[in-house]
């Protein structure tokens, strides 16, 4: 991120305000670290109290915190539990907030044993949602993002022909989304074609794509920290009437979903939604994940969009909705978009038409 | 990892003998995972008990887990400590053993509370080192890995000239390496020119190669899941007495710590090597973190070579030496190779001359 001093100074504020009960915060997550100060590095601590900033870094990451986040107090450490130890003795705290979901039992165990006196609390279950809401910049980044690895897949879709592998389309894909100004991919590319579709998570491999295959492809491109997310499924040469078929299925539990996508609704609503149109066909039984989750700095942040959820959707939320049915052993179409939630209805950010796309050979 | 049922018995059996002091195993590193049963999914947990052994993955995995582990029992959960729980529960286990450094406080805490009647209880330290000792399949992968990274670095070693920038540096050798047959780069590729080659982990950024720089690459290739890393630093157009006489000062300390690699050694004593011979110049306090690290299906793991370290270098291991000298706002060299302990002495795997080089426009 390039240094917005003005955003991180709001959101420590908005950081001291919410979560207070302790008398320092103990923040360990990369991520969450980046979001409050700007300092980029992998690895670290940010101890935070009310009048007190102290950035914890290792060797490796000293000249650079000092680089990105001017003026901030740094400590180095050569352990980290060691060094959030020292800074706690020093600076007399008698409790201290974590991030339960991003501390081990190892950590744990050994901060402990450092700080006896010391109660160490989870912070509420509400630090989660802490990032979802995205500012101007964050949702600039993200739309750019989603327009640098949108040009990159229309560029290789000339690619997808019976007889060229997955992992060379996965690669063409990513080059161009670096070279098209994307500092990263959001994460290793999905290209999966024929039966590997029918794979969620599945690693592209020296499968040759087929006549009549669905091509499903999972991808993204990171801008400035910000990441995008986007599932295309595409046939091959001709699609059959029962592909056809379940594609229009898909793509209506998506569109229906996405329609639904507004703040104040919960985030389980709209995986309800989802489902529930795949299951008028009798078909719920083939969407084995959740229908969306949060997309910021990290590409799957909260909140999640799944059964149950209760979590309320608010306006500047940036949230993936992505049904699919996958037929073991046959195909598998997922269609997915990142989306901007308003006050009212929705923005798609990611911008590949959804219609079904037969490629021609 | 192409599956190799043999390899992944010997690991079981080894795992069940060392590790008995509890009725049941949980191990949750996908690594962990994928070391025991070739299952390559990102996300499940494998619970081992005496004789049993049950696989759990989200509806993601279901297809790919049997798949890839042919015969193992499968069980599908919407949420992994639900899914533990029920586990445990229904094959009435009083202990669990589990990986400390792998199990967030949330989860443990959540796991606690569904299972209050049964202990669990961290892995002894020793568990770090399972994957330490290398059979000769991991060795032959990351070998490879190593020449494929090694031949795109050579390739795109005359890219290296004033006015390229580090991130098309960055992007030629990862697109080099997948082209060559990588099916991921290590990490995130370091190219660092002139003052940022003083960031032990710089991001490559715009910043155009100037003549007189040092341009320090970091960076290493995935084969079949295990990977390389490898570290060069080159002089641009022409190297200073000074720059010369730093580098061959990093060197010194690099083939010193080398040649004292072998099974017997500590880890700390190789550090302690590197860092003796920096010192003996006056340099030691520009030498900002360890010696080395275990690599292998983790890039970093177990051991790590770094100051006061007690554990023993064993035959199999494979291990980084990467000593370096970073002068902030200045310069930085690093010099890395991959190393394979054996009984006398050690075998570089990564094979680029670590000879200083100064590139001519």
């Amino acid at each position: 991120m390039r240094h917005d001093s003005a955003a991180c100074a709001a959101r420590m504020n908005r950081l001291r305000a919410g979560f207070s009960e302790a008398d320092a915060l103990l923040i360990l997550g990369a991520k969450n670290i980046r979001y409050l100060t700007g300092f980029t590095g992998g690895d670290g601590a940010l101890m935070v109290g009310p009048d007190w900033l102290i950035l914890l870094v290792d060797g490796r990451y000293v000249t650079q915190a000092r680089a990105e986040v001017p003026g901030m107090e740094i400590f180095e450490f050569r352990n980290r539990v060691e060094g959030v130890a020292a800074v706690a003795g020093r600076r007399g705290v008698g409790s201290v907030g974590f991030e339960s979901p991003l501390l081990s039992v190892e950590e744990y165990l050994r901060l402990k044993e450092a700080l006896p006196e010391v109660k160490l609390r989870p912070l509420p279950k509400g630090f989660e949602l802490f990032r979802a809401v995205k500012d101007d910049g964050e949702i600039d980044r993200i739309r750019e993002a989603a327009r640098i690895s949108g040009e990159a897949l229309a560029a290789v879709r000339e690619m997808i022909l019976p007889g060229v592998r997955e992992e060379e389309i996965a690669l063409e894909l990513e080059y161009r989304m670096r070279r098209g100004g994307a500092e990263q991919v959001s994460f290793e590319t999905i290209v999966a074609a024929g039966p590997d579709a029918a794979l969620p998570h599945s690693t592209p491999g020296r499968r040759e794509i087929a006549d009549g295959d669905f091509v499903m492809i999972d991808y993204g491109a990171v801008c400035d920290g910000y990441h995008s997310d986007e599932t295309c499924t595409y046939a091959v040469g001709h699609a059959s009437d029962r592909q056809r078929e379940v594609y229009r299925l898909v793509l209506e539990a998506h569109d229906r979903a996405i329609r639904a996508v507004r703040a104040g609704v919960s985030c389980g609503e709209i995986d309800r939604i989802a489902r529930a149109c795949l299951a008028e066909a009798g078909m719920a039984g083939y969407f084995s994940h959740g229908t969306g989750h949060g997309v910021g700095l990290d590409v799957h942040e909260a909140p999640r969009l799944a059964s149950g959820r209760e979590e309320i959707l608010q306006a500047g939320m940036v949230v993936t909705v992505e049904p699919g049915v996958y037929l073991p052993g046959v195909w598998g179409i997922r269609i997915e978009d990142t989306v901007l939630v308003k006050q009212e209805g929705c923005e798609i950010l990611t911008r590949t038409s959804k219609e079904l796309a037969v490629i021609e050979h």
